[in-house]
């Protein structure tokens, strides 16, 4: 039978499952959504093309990779991994374990700032077949040739649309720099070293029962940042961000923490902890003793 | 018959042209490149949409946005302007003559710099039908909900996509406040009286013969810009923008000037047009008497 089926994650966030839905539509195929862990189990002879996140942006998450990516390739289907939670935070390996397309933002581990440009990544060999629903002067192989009929650049360009956002553009050239001469493996260590000090932190000072990690203790299966479901997260984030510590309220019941291990410090993350610690002794003073209880899940 | 039918400019901007082939090859429906003086009148059973540029890039040709309108309107089609040329250079009256769609960028007349955000127009009554195929976070109901299914918002938020560019619409948004209290009909009167300027100095310095001016002479059929026809008008540009006089260059054989009435005055109309009449000396030194006959076309 023909492949008309495209395979979300079931958790995916949002935007990307409105998008492929759209697709989907466009394109006469029909959108099953599926646990990311089953994502590769589920790819079969109708599944055209399964969209993963590589770490989940509610529960921080890390999916993986190369087993469904792999799994997915024995079943003839292609890959699209979102890495808006890994691409500066953690190695990925697109190359290495034959990832046919990804997408992700700037904005997060890139440092690009808020409406930074969104990236692109096609398999070398699949480059010449890449087709762009947005084609536009700047993909063009003659860009200021102003032809009436589109040819599509060879290579990356070939992903362009028109022109870009070049205050934003050079925000993020900036940004970049700050990665000349260091290694992504480094950063993982270091992201991995926070997060867990951070779990340390956040056991030793807050009373037990009042959070409850919802990223996986295993470093395998963790991005780089920390969810705690917590009652009335909103108002406590609303709170911790009063006080400078800026993570995110994500509904129901969820506070996340994003370590970013360029220019978050240790320091940063002990606070973190300390001011959550304060603002739920204040909300409900005397909720129960101290201890790591509360932050094994 | 079922409207299959997208009706272009033929002589649109390309990147019009690109899309809408794009547009057409995924709703199944088919491209007739038309003339734009003569969309109207091909407007029939089976045109779904005509898409038309106000302003013709290259000639500066304003196109006859109420009658098209109108014409398409009476076939019953849809009519989309592109406005890249004319929004912030002259009343175009969008509200007045029932124009269904149109879609613009900033960084022409409205001088949001290069790559500033573009824009989108959808007649009040059709925007509860308005269906994004770029459906995004923040053109949802409830953009932090982060709820799996789409649900668009109502007015002009459902044509937002994902997280805009900051740095750009902060640039923008500054470079908007300069019309606080102009009226448009006010930089028109300027523009035009600008062009015009600006083609009597061509006549009087630019030897006869040398350059023919390819925008209409009719004030009713002219945008904010001055094209003129030019031998060798690649190496004729360059030269002008080394000398501070900068236009583009459209091939074949096209100088475009363009006139921002808010910032561009006389005395620059003026030295444009003798600094043309120095290069085109210095090129080919006694190529003619000065005198209006190339430029009246």
């Amino acid at each position: 039978p023909a492949r008309d089926e495209i395979l979300v994650d079931a958790e995916t966030f949002p935007t990307d499952g409105y998008i492929a839905e759209s697709a989907a539509r466009m394109t006469g195929c029909r959108i099953r959504a599926v646990p990311a862990a089953e994502i590769g189990a589920a790819c079969g002879p109708r599944t055209a093309v399964a969209l993963v996140n590589h770490v989940d942006y509610r529960t921080g998450r890390l999916h993986d990779l190369p087993g469904t990516t792999a799994a997915a390739h024995a079943a003839g289907a292609l890959v699209v991994w979102d890495l808006c939670h890994s691409a500066g935070a953690l190695p990925v390996g697109l190359d290495a374990h034959g990832v046919d397309l990804a997408v992700g933002c700037t904005y997060k581990y890139l440092n690009g700032g808020p409406g930074s440009p969104a990236f692109l990544y096609v398999r070398r060999d699949l480059q010449p077949r890449f087709d762009s629903p947005l084609p536009g002067w700047n993909s063009h192989a003659d860009p200021f040739g102003m032809a009436p009929s589109y040819a599509p650049a060879d290579g990356a360009v070939r992903g362009r649309v028109g022109t870009p956002d070049i205050l934003s553009m050079l925000a993020l050239e900036a940004a970049l720099e700050v990665w000349d001469g260091v290694a992504v493996e480094d950063v993982r260590a270091k992201s991995l070293a926070l997060t867990d000090f951070f779990l340390e932190c956040v056991a030793a000072y807050v009373p037990r029962g009042r959070v409850e990690c919802v990223t996986p203790a295993a470093h395998a299966e963790r991005g780089s940042q920390v969810a705690l479901r917590c009652e009335d997260a909103e108002e406590v984030m609303r709170e911790l961000i009063a006080r400078g510590v800026v993570g995110d309220f994500r509904r129901p019941d969820v506070l996340r923490f994003g370590f970013t291990p360029l220019y978050v410090g240790y320091a940063d993350a002990e606070r973190a902890a300390r001011v959550l610690a304060d603002v739920l002794a204040e909300r409900h003073p005397g909720g129960g003793p101290p201890g790591a209880g509360g932050t094994g899940g």
